[in-house]
Formats: structure tokens, C-alpha cells, sequence
């Protein structure tokens, strides 16, 4: 590769951290308004703190024993393991743990002063708010490049130079340790995404059954002592929870192309040095598909095979110039059409990187292909962005049915939205399988993980605007309990409500990124395998594999069911909690006491970390016991049971929920009677469902697919030991 | 084949329906109670007669074009299909329908005398209601192993003996005939499921909704227009529906095992003709698991191969004469126990089958390998039926958690019933999947599919037992709406309330065979395509294949969506004409006046056929167009994703709605405040919903994955043609 071109990873790196930096100053310089909204974000922030170092403690024991696992098994000769790849797990846990820490921190400290810059005008608050999210995306894609491309080059080419003189060999070993890299990132998803997704709601359901339901006080009454663990979920769910989540999309993106461009070159050495110089065409029938043009008549340069490794690090380098422009036009904008700022900002870094992409592809390689399976990709994501916009905006048919369905009763209410949310895999499901089958038509496997890599090249931006929603519902809660005043209420709701959109249109990407990005790293499981050596032959003739199938089609089902079980525990701990302290304190009736928010939080952490190791073992483990019970083969269909299912179950979880809460909101906004009318209390009961479902189970289920098909990979050499 | 056993077959055959007609007549001679009981049942009658009578008008057409295309496809000599095929479709929806006829006329017959039964003892209204539903299970029994063995005479020993002299070739040609069998009972087991499914719901929403909670009158007033068609609904639903759905599991399941058979011996003969005489080795690879021991050192003679074709014959009519003993010990049982009287035919049926066979297959073959397959079957259906029965008991932990979900309201008791119906998805899979691999490691392919005749064999008393629900159902209604005291009516109850257990085990057990059938009708459609000698790969490393999974995964959520929605619709237009009907004919208040029923008949009838048109096109013509579009491999994965999701989606809408509709019942017994509390009325909320899960939505699922199984069978040659 042209060793100018690729510093445009590690420089868009970062300038992506520098850049975090000075937006983490300029909202901290902001003013934060009166004692009491001061008062309100310290509490936040402090329990947010208080759940991350929880969390922490107990996964510093985790990453410690994976790391010496791994560790003990790259010691072990047989295994065909290198111990880098237990230093890569460490660097994976640490990079995407850093990145969350930055982000919540951020968020929580962003709060009270959108609410006091919602004072002046939206378009202040809008700015605040989104510079705080900007700075857990550019976090995150700064951290998630260096990472990469850090351990890339300290293996490459500084460790294993010695160990491996053979460059081709060298690359190959040096990808299979990225995949630590990955499997740490996935640690740190797994707890922030299952963990934070039960703590939000636990909390979220704990404080609403008794403050709503029991003592009848509004939302975000500062009296209900678990308010305060109520606004941290907001964050760790949608801020941490998020942010890890896409951290590991997409690292493990760039990770598996990287991975079948040394495996194809690897592949391609092996077969010249076995027939000493001359190349079977037949040993190349199962090679083609990893890149077609790579053929017995054109055996690529091991120059070239570089290009194509440092490839999918170059086009993220560039999605974060073009990140850093879509986030600039919405911190200076000065509109006032919300949702239209955050949308342009998307649609703007899709263009530029889009067009900077190509060029510079084409420059490097002289391909028109793989610049069209990458492209394939950022379309699919908007795509899926968009249906997920459609079915659960309430400006839309599909939330107003809902709505409408309200006159007959909660029950057809709950129907009416099974229905939607199972209707709405439709385009998801198309959209991935088009742009699966043409980037393969195109550019081979590489092409369909280049087409993951595109979808997240935009990272930046678009988990700016994720994370943006949590700090526009903050400050809502901050402005309603701190009393300030209707016109700002108005404006934070505002902010609020755009934020719940395109929260849920986050959602619908993060489905979907981890769907193609499972696909990518299935194709690169498959590719692993004969790049060890292994004979399996993944048929569907094979009882073992269709056993693996269905086993992983179950999957998602029990792991959704475990997780929104751990949210009815973890709620019933709140409640009594809450019950407690409105007796012990007599809150309702005494103003002058206050209660005591940290236990609060502290119940919800505990709960949530105890609940979830239920679930995560089962990502963990499963994958390896089927793969010694029923042969890899049977791990294969593993993998690809649980990507259907798991992306159709997330989708619909994900979307029935998000139309479930607006539908509530449409009635609120004054539709079909509104606020408190049976319409209405029919939509609340709607909402509660829903709220489990879209909050901590559908996005759970991304963590399932990812986590399971990186385990696979990493664990995949002591699998095949076993047969 | 010692051409004296298979005798059994058609023997066994005769024998279901004479003993049929004699349990029809010995109902029909029993009193049918006072001029209102007879009105009423006549009504019922009279309602679900008007339902089949309308949906055969439109089934006639149906089958006629259908039949008419593979005619006018059998004259392309191109696509290598055999006219024969049509003359067996319709042969197939005619017997389907004829037993679904007789098992409908039987139950609507057998109500208000079972009602009248109970006068004298519960087990008096027990041997009515359930030899009404011997009827039934022997019909479908009967007619499927006489429809099977007479085509298969018919084409084998008369039609082709001149046309395909080689006697191989011959029964390789009748086998794929024989699939035109199997997809004429799916046309009718798709109408009756879901066309029965949207009609039952539609009429007991309808009914339930204006009835119960517009206007406060009991369920089952007869002043409520729609209560007959809401009668009728159950026995469209579980009697016409149910028989339709596992005439068709039955008798595919035979057709599946027999085809695997004739493929391998034509596959021998090729071999052998090729090669002249001698056989390589290497050939036999993809082979040898079909049936494991004939390999290139044992190759079978053709006398060796009709054993093998005709063996799951065997066993049904082995089966045939095993249901019937279970079905006396019921009718001429005195015992007061319900459920246990049912589950000890079951259990007997069981027994006999298994050790009967045995001895039979080893006296026929020598091989304790497909005798060990069909056993594993026969148990795992056991397995997946006890599994149901765990979760939707009112005496079980499951149960029991949803209704104490309702002390927090609705929604918990939704979340809770969700979480329930997930969970129970892993005993089904898991007994499936061990069946398979075990069928498979002791007799190849032709063991799954021996596997599923097993857990059919004892269909004529599983049936049965599921016919006899409804009809104890309807005994309720009758005495509710004919005022015949409370001592008949707690008797009714008792009998109804183990109708609804056996139904949800019934529901299970229809589910679990149709995953196992349409396991073996893919490894069939992966042979077949061998044995037509195409070159499809299903391996997942093929992009084709993984978009066909994610598709097919795909549909069953799009389907029930679809089924789900066409309950709302059709449920509305029946709360139009109750409500229109009320105030027209003024019946609340005026008791001289009497309500149209059978305007409301027509409304779910109508309604139903026109909503059952889309997700009917929609699982007949996706896999022609996957086929062509996405290749074979795309339709192989098309096949597996929709297995996979489709029982899975199954078991999970099933077993809530189950579970859901008994925790109702569970707190209507009187528990957490009994009928008309909170709690109460939280779970009515949580029976509304599973409704359309369990009556409508689940089961038809089990068409679609069978009929999309199915359709690829029979137009392969077609898809193939175009590739």
C-alpha cells in the first residue's frame, strides 16, 4: 500500500480523540444553570460513575481470567494460538471501556447545561447536547482505528518479524490475533449492553409502578427516590450501553476484512509453495469467492494483498473526516427544525464518504468493485435507519393504528404492535440480503465485510446522534424537576422528542450493523477454518449443521426471555426499595426529607449485574460446547441460526417497542382524547411492555450474534483440535 | 416385501373407517336432550356446514387451476414431470377434505348429546365426546394410508408398468408422484388452518368484544348474535383445522420416508448401469447417508429396496390398529378422571405401537436401526406434548407466575406471558434435534424421516384426543345457553377444562411433527435434487443459500403478522353487525326477538376466506421465486430458515397464548380474587392477546413451513429447469 495513503488512519484517529477533547471543554465551559440544576446532574453523574465502577470491578475480574485463559492456551503447542492474542483481549476490553467512560462522562456533565442553554434558544441546546454525543462518537471511532491499526502494525511489524519472517504467514497470524481485539470489545459490549439494559429499565419500571402507579406523582418528581437511578439508565443504556455495542460492530467490521485479505493471500502463498510455483486451478475453486479477481491467471502481489488488508482502515479514516463535517454543520447550525439538523449531518457524512471513499479506492487499487460493495453498505444502513424511522414515528401510519387500535383496549393495542414490530423485519431483512448478495456478486466475501465497514464508516456522526437522545431526556427531567418554567420545558421536549426518533432509528442501525457485521465474521469463520486446514464441509445435508441451525435459531428466544425476566426481578428490588423509602421517610407528605437516590442506584447495579450472568455465559459458552457436540459444523449453524433469528427478534422487539411509546405519545400530543383518557391508560399499558423489549432484550440480542460469532473465531483452533 | 405384511396397511386402512362409521352411528343414536339442546346444536351445525360448504366453493376453483397447471407443466417435456401428479394433488385435497367433512359433521353432531351425556355421569359425556373424535382421527388416519398405498398401487403396479419397465425408475417415479398427494391435503390444511383461524378468532373476538364488553352479557348468551358463530369457530378451528393440519403431517411424512427409499435405489441402479457392473467407491459418499448400510460392499437387491419403500406404511397401519385399542380403553372406560383417562390411551397407544412395530420391522428387515429412529420419534413427541402441558397448566409454575404477574397490572402480565412463551421453546427444539441426530446416526436420512411417521403413527388417538375439546367445548356452551342446572354444567366444565389442556398439548404435538416432517421433506428436496442430478451445493458459504435463511426466517414473522392482522379486520366487521344487530332487533331488552346468527356465520366466513388469500400467495409463490431468483441453494436455505423460525415462532405463540388463556382460568377458580378483580381483569387483558397467538397465528405457521416444503418438492424439477 502506498504508506502515505494509510496514515489517514491513524491521523483520522487522531484528530477524532483531539477533536473529542476540545468539544468535551467547550460544553464543560458551559454554564449549568441554578444551585438546584447543579444539584440534579451532580446526583446523575455520581450514579452513573457509581454503575460504570461497579461494572468495572466486576469485569476487571472477567477480562483478568479470559486474559490468562487465552494466555494458558496460546501455551499450549496443539492449540495453534499466539499469546498476542490475550494481549489484544486486554487492549479491546480497555479501548472500548475508555471509550464509554469518556462518553458517559460527557453525557452527564452535558445535561443541565442544554437544559440552561435551552434558555437562550433550541438551537443552543441542540448544540450542546450533540456536542456531547459527538464526543462519545468520535471516541469511539478514534479509539476503535488506533486500536486496530496499533496492534496491527506492534505485531506485524515490530513482534512477529523475528517469530515469522514469511510476510504473508506473519499478516495471517497477526489478523487472527485482532480477533482478541474484537472478543474484548464484546466483553465490554456484553455488560454495558445486557447489564446497562437491565439496570435502565429495572429502574425505569421500578420508579414508574410506584411513583406513577401507587403514590400518583408525575414523572421525574424529584420526591421518588429512584428518579435519580431512573435518569442514570438513560445514560448507561443509551450512552454506554450504545456506545459499546457499536464500538464492537465496528471494530470487529474492519477486523474480519482485514482478516480475508490475509487469509486469501495466505491461501494463494500456501498453494504456489505447494506445487512449487505452479497453481492448480482447481485447489482455487473455494478461493474465488473470497475475492473474485484473485485467480490461478492473477496470482495478486503480496503489495497488493497489503492493500487490501490496510483497505477497510482507510475508509474508516476517511468516515471520520466525514464525521467530523456532518457533526460541525450541527454544532454551528442555527435551525430550528431539529430532527432535519440531525439527519442532514447524516446524510452530508454519507455523501462525503461516499465520494472520498471511491476516490481514494480507486487511487490505491484501481477497483471499482469493492468501492460499490462499500457503498452498498452505507446505503443499507439508511435504509434500515429509515424503515426503523417509519415504523415508529408517530407521524406515521404504523404507530397511528396502534394509536387508533386504543378505542378497543390494551389487549389489541399489544396485538396491533406485535404486528407492526413482525411486519417491520421486512425491510431490514431485504435490505441486509441485497446488499449481502451484491457486494459477494461483486467483490467476493471481502466485498460483503467491506459492505459492514461502509455501514459503520459514519459511526462518528451517527452515534453522535444516538447518544444525543439520552442528554435531550436528561435535561428534560432536569428542566421539569428544577421547575424551569414552561418555555424551556417546551424546548427541552422539543430536543426530547426528536431525540426519541432518532434513538429508535439508532436502534434499528445497530440491528443491522450487527447483523451484516455477523455475516461478515461467519464468512470469516468459514474462511478461518480452511485457512487451518479443517475439512468441514458446512452443507445443509448435514443433520449436525441443521441441529446447529435450529439450536441457534432458539438462542435469541431464551436469551430474550432471560433478560426480560431480569428486568421483572430487578423491578420488583426497586419497588420495594421505593415502597420503603416513601414509608420510611414519609416523602409524600414531608417536604423536607429527602430520599436517599444513591441506594437507588446501588440496587439497580447490583440487580443488574447479578441478572446478567445468566445470559452471558450462555453467549459464552454455548458456542463452545456445540462446537465440541455437534462437530464445528454444528457450530456453524450455530452462528447462522442465531443471526436470523437474532436480527429478525431484535427488529422486532426493538421496533414494536419503539411504536408502542409513541403511539403513547401521540395520544399525549392530544390525539383521541389524550392525556388520561382510556385511550391513553390502553397505550401506557402498551408502553410498559414495550419498554423491556426495546431497551434491554432487542438490543441485547446484538451482543448475542456478535459475541457468539467472535468467540467462535477466537476459540475456533481448539475447536478443531477436538476432531 | 413379504406382500402379506404389508396387508397391515390398507387392512388397517379399512378397518379406521369401519370402525368410524360404527362410533358415528353409535353417537348419532344417543339423545340429543330437549328441543333448545336440539336447536341449538342444529344451529352449530348448520353454521359450520355454511363455513366448509363456502369454502369449498373456493377451494374447487383453487384445486382445479392448481391441478390444471401441473397437468398443463407435465405436457412440457422439459420439465421432466409426470401427469400423474395432478391426478394425486387432487386426490390428496379431496381425501383431506372428506375427513375433515365427516370429523365436522360428527362433532356438531356429538355437542348437545355429550351435553346430555353428562346428565347421567361425566364418563358417559367423556365416551361421546371423545368417540366423536375417534371419528375424526380415524378418518384422517384411514383415508391417508388408503390414499397413500392405493396411488401408489395404482401408478406402480398398473399405470406406469408399461410406460417405465425398469422397476426402479417406476417407484422413483411414483414417490415424486406421491408429492402431489401431500400438496393436495396442504391446499386444504391451508384453507382449514388458516382460513379456520381467522374464522374462529374473528367470531370469538367479535362476539366477546361487543357481547361481553359493550353490552355485559355473559359469554355464551344466546341473545348475542354472534354466540354461534363463535360455537362454530371451534370446531372449524381445532376440529377442521387441526384434522386438515395433520392429514397433512401424516401422510408426508410416509410420503417422505418412501421417496428417500426409492431415491437411493435408483441411485444404486445408476451407479451400477454407469459403471457397468462396478461400483466406485467414491460415489457412495454423498449417498451412504441416506440409509447408512447400503454402501458399494452391500448393495441392496430391488425386493430389499420395496421392503424399505413400503416400511413406513407399515407402521401407520400398525398405528392404525394401536389408536384403536387407546381409543376403546376410553369409550368403555368408567373412571372419573378426564385427563388421565386421555393420557393413558395416549400412553397405551404408545406402547403398543412401539413394541408391535418392532417386532414387525425386524421380522420385515432385520435391523434394529429404523426401529430405534421411529421409537426416538415417538417419544420425542411424547416429550414435545408433556413440554406444553408444563407450560400452559394451570397447576404449573409457568401459569401460575403469569397470574400472579397481575397483581402489577396488564402489562406484567404480557411481559410475563412473552418471557413464558420463549422459554418453552427450548424443550420442543431440543427434543427434535436429539430425535434427528439420533435417527440420523442409526439410520441416515430415512431414519428422520421414520422418525417423524413414528411420532405420527398413533395419530388416529392423539387426534382423537384433540377433536374431543371442541366438542366438550360446544357440550359447555349448550348447557350454559339451554339453562340445564348447575350440577350438568360443572360436569361440562370439567370436561372442557381438560379439552383445553389436551388442545394445548394437541397444539404442541401438531407443531412438533410438522417441524420433523418438514425435516425430513427438506433432506427429501436435498436428495431429490441429487437424484435428478443436479449439482446444488448447500453450503452456508454460499451467500445464495444465507439470503434464503434470512428470508425464510423471515416469513414466519411476516405471517403471522399477516394472520394476526386478518383477525383484527375480520373481527371488526362482526362488532358492526352485533352492534347493528342489537339495536336493530332491540335484544337486550326485548327477549321475544331473536338474533340473525346466521348473518354472522356468513360475515366470519366470508371475511376469513378473503383474508387467508394474501399470506396464502405469499407461502405459495415465495418459493418459486426464491428459486429462480436466489438458485436451488437459495430455496435449500429458504426451506431451513423457515423451519427453524416457523416451530420456533410456533411454539412460542402457542404456548403463550396458552398459558395466558389459563392463567385466566387459573384466577377465575378463585385465586388472587377470583372472577371480576383487578387481577382478573389484567389477565383477560393477557387471553385477548394470546388469542390470535394460539388459535390463529401459531398453528398456521405449521402449514406454512410444511405447504412452502411441499411446493419446492413438486415444482423442483421446474426451478431446476431454470438454472
Amino acid at each position: 500500500m502506498e504508506m502515505d495513503l494509510i496514515l489517514i488512519a491513524p491521523i483520522g484517529g487522531i484528530i477524532a480523540l483531539l477533536f473529542a477533547i476540545y468539544l468535551f471543554f467547550s460544553v464543560k465551559k458551559k454554564s449549568q444553570g441554578t444551585e438546584k440544576m447543579q444539584e440534579l446532574s451532580k446526583a446523575i453523574r455520581k450514579g452513573a460513575m457509581a454503575f460504570l465502577n461497579s461494572e468495572y470491578k466486576v469485569l476487571v475480574v472477567f477480562v483478568t481470567v479470559v486474559a490468562i485463559l487465552l494466555f494458558a492456551a496460546s501455551t499450549i503447542e496443539d492449540f495453534n494460538m499466539h499469546w498476542g492474542l490475550s494481549v489484544a483481549f486486554i487492549f479491546g476490553a480497555i479501548f472500548s471501556a475508555v471509550a464509554g467512560n469518556i462518553g458517559m462522562k460527557t453525557a452527564t456533565m452535558a445535561n443541565a447545561r442544554t437544559a440552561e442553554g435551552s434558555k437562550s434558544s433550541v438551537s443552543k441546546g441542540l448544540s450542546i447536547a450533540f456536542s456531547s454525543g459527538a464526543v462519545m462518537g468520535l471516541s469511539v471511532v478514534g479509539l476503535g482505528v488506533l486500536g486496530v491499526i496499533g496492534l496491527y502494525y506492534l505485531f506485524n511489524e515490530v513482534i512477529l518479524v523475528d517469530e515469522i519472517p514469511n510476510m504473508m504467514t506473519r499478516m495471517n497470524t497477526t489478523a487472527n490475533i485482532l480477533f482478541g481485539f474484537g472478543f474484548g470489545a464484546s466483553s465490554i459490549a456484553l455488560f454495558a449492553r445486557v447489564g446497562g439494559g437491565i439496570y435502565t429499565k429495572s429502574a425505569d419500571v421500578g420508579a414508574d409502578l410506584v411513583g406513577k402507579v401507587e403514590a400518583g406523582i408525575p414523572e421525574d418528581d424529584p420526591r421518588n427516590p429512584a428518579v435519580i437511578a431512573d435518569q442514570v439508565g438513560d445514560n448507561v443504556g443509551d450512552v454506554a450501553g450504545m456506545g459499546a455495542d457499536l464500538f464492537e460492530s465496528y471494530v470487529d467490521s474492519i477486523i474480519a476484512t482485514m482478516a480475508l485479505a490475509t487469509i486469501i493471500g495466505a491461501l494463494i502463498l500456501q498453494i504456489n509453495w505447494v506445487e512449487g510455483g505452479v497453481t492448480p486451478v482447481s485447489e482455487f475453486k473455494d478461493i474465488t469467492n473470497i475475492i473474485p479477481w484473485f485467480n490461478a491467471d492473477n496470482i495478486p502481489s503480496t503489495s497488493t494483498i497489503t492493500n487490501y488488508v490496510l483497505l477497510p482502515l482507510l475508509v474508516a479514516g476517511i468516515g471520520i473526516f466525514s464525521s467530523i463535517i456532518g457533526t460541525l454543520m450541527v454544532i454551528v447550525g442555527k435551525g430550528k427544525n431539529v430532527y432535519g439538523a440531525l439527519r442532514n449531518s447524516l446524510f452530508l457524512a454519507t455523501a462525503v464518504t461516499a465520494v472520498l471513499s471511491s476516490i481514494m479506492i480507486w487511487y490505491l487499487i484501481e477497483k471499482w468493485e469493492p468501492i460499490a460493495a462499500m457503498i452498498g453498505g452505507l446505503f443499507a444502513g439508511i435504509v434500515i435507519g429509515l424503515s426503523t424511522e417509519y415504523f415508529t414515528s408517530e407521524k406515521r401510519k404504523p404507530v397511528q393504528g396502534i394509536a387508533d387500535a386504543s378505542k378497543t383496549g390494551p389487549a389489541t393495542v399489544i396485538i396491533q404492535g406485535l404486528q407492526v414490530g413482525m411486519i417491520s423485519t421486512i425491510i431490514p431483512i431485504i435490505a441486509v440480503v441485497i446488499a449481502m448478495i451484491f457486494a459477494y456478486e461483486v467483490s467476493g466475501f471481502y466485498g460483503v465485510a467491506l459492505s459492514a465497514v461502509g455501514m459503520l464508516s459514519i459511526l462518528g456522526v451517527s452515534l453522535a446522534t444516538d447518544c444525543y437522545g439520552p442528554v435531550a431526556d436528561n435535561a428534560q427531567g432536569i428542566s421539569e424537576m428544577a421547575g424551569m418554567g414552561k418555555e424551556v420545558r417546551e424546548r427541552t421536549e422539543q430536543l426530547d422528542a426528536v431525540g426519541n426518533t432518532t434513538a429508535a432509528m439508532g436502534k434499528g442501525f445497530a440491528i443491522g450493523s450487527a447483523a451484516i457485521t455477523s455475516l461478515a465474521l461467519i464468512f470469516t469463520f468459514i474462511m478461518t477454518a480452511k485457512g487451518l486446514g479443517a475439512e468441514i464441509n458446512l452443507t445443509l445435508s448435514d443433520p449436525y449443521l441443521v441441529s446447529g441451525i435450529f439450536i441457534g435459531a432458539m438462542l435469541p428466544f431464551v436469551f430474550a426471555a432471560l433478560t426480560m425476566g431480569a428486568v421483572g426481578k430487578a423491578a420488583y428490588s426497586m419497588v420495594e426499595e421505593v415502597r420503603y423509602q416513601f414509608k420510611k421517610f414519609n416523602l409524600l407528605k414531608n417536604d423536607k426529607n429527602k430520599p436517599d437516590y444513591e441506594r437507588c442506584v446501588k440496587i439497580s447495579t447490583n440487580q443488574a449485574l447479578k441478572e446478567m450472568i445468566l445470559p452471558s455465559l450462555l453467549a459464552v459458552i454455548t458456542p463452545l460446547v456445540v462446537g465440541i457436540v455437534l462437530k464445528p459444523e454444528g457450530l456453524g449453524g450455530l452462528l447462522m441460526g442465531s443471526i436470523a433469528t437474532g436480527f429478525l427478534l431484535a427488529v422486532f422487539l426493538a421496533n414494536s417497542g419503539g411504536a408502542w411509546d409513541n403511539a403513547k405519545k401521540y395520544i399525549e400530543s392530544g390525539n383521541l382524547g389524550g392525556k388520561g383518557s382510556d385511550a391513553h391508560k390502553a397505550t401506557v399499558i402498551g408502553d410498559t411492555v414495550g419498554d423491556p423489549c426495546k431497551d434491554t432484550s432487542g438490543p441485547a440480542l446484538n451482543i448475542l450474534i456478535k459475541l457468539m460469532s467472535i468467540v467462535s473465531l477466537v476459540f475456533l483452533p481448539i475447536i478443531l483440535h477436538f476432531h
